[in-house]
């Protein structure tokens, strides 16, 4: 099977994906990004890693996508509107051709979806498990970015789409039983569709531009990323759990398993958008919401205070979650 | 020994990195980029992974501060000014308190000397050896940029500094007999110091933004960036090598080992500038160059052709470069 050196690989498959002006044709030794946005450039970077943000039997045309999703999360998150990126990609080894053909196949589909085109990078030898390193650029809206310490208390709290949907997809990915043998093929599908393929809410740009006080999209599951939201903003928050959307498969396990529901609050990898809006724009954001054709629900409310977000069942109790979410290399 | 989790580490020791109003305390997801340069924004991406770039056993606040320089090296031959960077730190686990302090001693000094800033970036969980990707921004010339593909058939070709002393260093790194017993202890450190501390010549970015028809940096070697250079303008090249600048050092160890000019030719590590100039700009780029503080020597001229360079010995023979320099997971 022929192997491509770094010449091969960037002037056969990187290139290609290069259209964007700026990227010089991954010819030259940067990029020239120039016809800036009048209201600023938003930049976010975020690294994944084989075997850590996903599996190295994964197609790698599916991490591919998963690298350059989580990075448009951020943006939309953010509202800002994606413009392009840079990519720095680490392998252990010269890549087949089939390697190089499907890395690209994947992140051909994420750049359609996105609207946003490489325009620099690097590659580079991995010691270790291959990894790629993006960092994204947005066109920011009027207001700059949408922030995340701006939440107050009173702000009603929201989050988009259904959460938790990863956190068992992965469950299932490392464990077919880890729900019993009951779990109907179609939903072991979708929650696994749900881990491999991030939805950023790009849609739900404008309304968060104009109606929210703060958001963040949850990477790390709701309970970690709402406490980041709230000592940004130094306000506490409660969730009432009953009103948090899970979908159907979500649902289905969730009444079998009842510890299922600690996985959706501290999994992560949803990619949902957690927002704060003042009430006084709730209807305004709802409607938005809809018109952008992105499902959002009221989950809680920002309170003032300075301790953790309390999480109620149904019941009133408070639900008491051990691990608060994903940290990398905690101690 | 206190060890650091993720939270701990950006709070405590990389958002003093970030003193740029951009990077907002690194307290969101995001940067917000505002003022931005009227002549566009020049984006460059370096990654260096432990055990490939450097050495495990390097001092981190080293790697560190190479990591930056590397990423500022393709900005100053692109003429442009340092902005901000961001950064994904990948680490195997979590780090002590002390090699936290100095990979960010490293990164404090690599910032103060290049006027630059942490404007973002990501904290992930590396599998193996541990790694730094950078993407940094610069403020354009109102050219754009200088282009590696712009040099014209009888332009003179310039490198700046010496050539060839981080290879020598490399070399001497790997094996302290390398070059026989005699090397003398300030010339080991001399070379030593060349290979960990790159020097980026921002200095002379306006002579090559007023002067230069191309630039690059010159980090895989003289013969394989100038055939990069000869490969993008459509041209061919010739070089002198009597005339390629030798550090005191390189010099002496070129006396006694002939071997010696190749390492310096392919070896790599360089970061100094490699420039076309047209002939009729040839003494306004000497005296800016020499304003500026930077030496540059003529080591040749671009030539019509589409042949790789050759490079001449002194009495007229052309040197045969077996290894044209240092690719990536070469095949």
């Amino acid at each position: 099977m022929r192997r491509l050196g770094e010449i091969a690989l960037i002037a056969d498959y990187l290139a290609p994906l290069a259209a964007h002006p700026a990227a010089l044709g991954l010819k030259d030794d940067a990029a020239l990004l120039t016809g800036l946005p009048p209201h600023g450039l938003v930049v976010t970077a975020d690294g994944l890693v084989a075997g850590v943000h996903f599996f190295e039997d994964d197609d790698p045309g599916d991490a591919a996508y998963k690298a350059l999703a989580v990075n448009i999360s951020d943006l939309a998150a953010k509202a800002a509107r994606p413009l392009a990126y840079t990519m720095t990609l680490a392998l252990a080894e010269a890549p087949t051709e089939e390697w190089a053909q499907r890395f690209t196949a994947g992140l051909t589909r994420a750049q359609a979806k996105f609207g946003i085109a490489l325009i620099g990078g690097d590659t580079v030898t991995a010691r270790g498990a291959w990894w790629i390193s993006i960092t994204a650029f947005g066109e920011a809206c009027p207001r700059g970015l949408v922030p995340r310490g701006g939440a107050k208390a009173g702000d009603l709290l929201y989050v988009s789409g259904t959460l938790g949907d990863a956190a068992l997809g992965l469950k299932l990915r490392l464990s077919e039983a880890a729900f019993g043998p009951h779990v109907p093929p179609e939903h072991r599908k979708f929650l696994r569709g749900r881990y491999l393929y991030p939805e950023p809410r790009l849609p739900l740009a404008p309304a968060l531009a104009s109606e929210a006080s703060a958001a963040m999209d949850i990477s790390d599951g709701l309970a970690l990323d709402l406490s980041r939201m709230c000592q940004a903003s130094q306000v506490s928050a409660e969730v009432w759990t009953p009103a948090i959307p899970l979908s159907e498969a979500a649902r289905a396990i969730v009444a079998n398993h009842c510890d299922a529901l600690k996985t959706i609050l501290t999994g992560g990898d949803d990619y949902e958008i957690l927002a704060a809006v003042p009430p006084d724009r709730a209807s305004a954001f709802e409607a938005a919401s809809l018109a952008a054709g992105v499902p959002v629900a009221r989950v809680g409310a920002a309170i003032a205070g300075a301790g953790a977000p309390s999480f109620k069942a149904a019941d009133g109790s408070e639900i008491d979650l051990p691990a608060k979410g994903f940290e990398h290399f905690k101690v």
